[in-house]
């Protein structure tokens, strides 16, 4: 144990292993990956490696289990926040720009790319992955929908086909430049700010409550 | 050259190695594909084999190149068909329908996984693939709609807009899906007709022509 690691409970030590495992097999692939090389990352002997990952597979499925957990239930405060909301409109906008922050930063690309390169190899943690992460926050913000249009701000039946709109007129045009092209330039602020508005305009002309229906339209 | 293959045009010999190469790259990802195991699979000598391609790179970039050089193009005569149409709803449901066709078929499905899972090692090569298949088919989808708002038949000032949200409404869920979960259950048919109906009726609702907005209103 390195001394400023002294004292610290050891989930510190295995998420810092963890951290550092990803950052090797998002850089290198999980093929381009060795165990030799987290170890040296990660300044354990191998032994220690193997002791607690007694294979590469086994590695690759704590990295990604940790990563989903850390992430999960982070939409939770911002979806009760829009099921409060008074006004509709700035309140979509306010999530789907909470969504663009969390899926198109950089980490979560990566992790997005390496584990849609190993879901061949590896089904079960991508199929786990696209679980907790997208099923379970679309249906989080389906429920704070739903709970919009009980309070006479949305019309809408089917909360999911809504949550699913809404998320990928926000983020789908970004998200897959950005999947296909790691390091191209990101969109700009004001590109992204643009992007929400008019995802959230065409939600509205949908999904919104009588009335407000032909707002934006056209432009 | 084998009995088979004599007596046809070059260009032929030269496909069907680079589709080999692509099934390879594919299913092996870049760094687990070899050039033995491509001339193998293709039954050409090593020589061969590195006379036209001098490296794996250049094999690489050969296969985007010769995949993206046959889909290129085969948006135009659909995109020209829907600026033809007489019924914007139809029209608009026969192009998502195809889009969902083309874009989640398993091959145009697994170079996408491979490109993204590459493009940190060959940006080039990803910036061309989503130049010339995305942006141009967006491009051609949203020349199109402005030819139907020219004809009445939708309202918009900014088609590019209007076709980003039209293809994400119809195909970002599932592309989503099959993107991270290569192998999984693919949409079913129906499904499929549910997400192009749906998607359609959110983007009449906001670039239909006066009094569409409504239809299929909270549906």
């Amino acid at each position: 144990m390195s001394p400023s690691s002294r004292g610290r409970p050891r989930g510190s030590d295995t998420r810092q292993l963890l951290d550092l495992a990803r950052e090797l097999f998002t850089e290198q692939g999980f093929r381009g990956t060795t165990m030799d090389a987290v170890a040296a990352r990660a300044h354990v002997s191998k032994q220690s490696l193997y002791r607690d990952y007694p294979s590469k597979d086994e590695l690759y499925s704590a990295v990604v289990r940790d990563w989903v957990e850390r992430g999960s239930d982070g939409m939770k405060p911002h979806a009760e926040a829009l099921a409060a909301t008074d006004d509709a409109h700035a309140g979509l906008l306010g999530i789907a720009r909470i969504m663009q922050a969390g899926i198109l930063s950089p980490p979560v690309l990566q992790m997005r790319t390496l584990i849609a390169a190993e879901a061949s190899r590896f089904p079960e943690i991508a199929a786990d992955y696209v679980e907790r992460s997208w099923t379970r926050n679309i249906q989080m913000l389906a429920k704070a929908l739903r709970v919009m249009a009980d309070r006479g701000l949305l019309q809408l039946d089917n909360p999911e086909l809504a949550a699913e709109q809404l998320t990928w007129l926000v983020i789908a045009a970004p998200l897959n430049r950005l999947t296909l092209q790691a390091g191209a330039a990101p969109y700009s602020a004001d590109e992204l700010a643009e992007l929400a508005d008019q995802g959230v305009a065409t939600f509205i002309s949908r999904f919104g409550p009588a009335g407000s229906a032909r707002v934006g339209k056209g432009s």
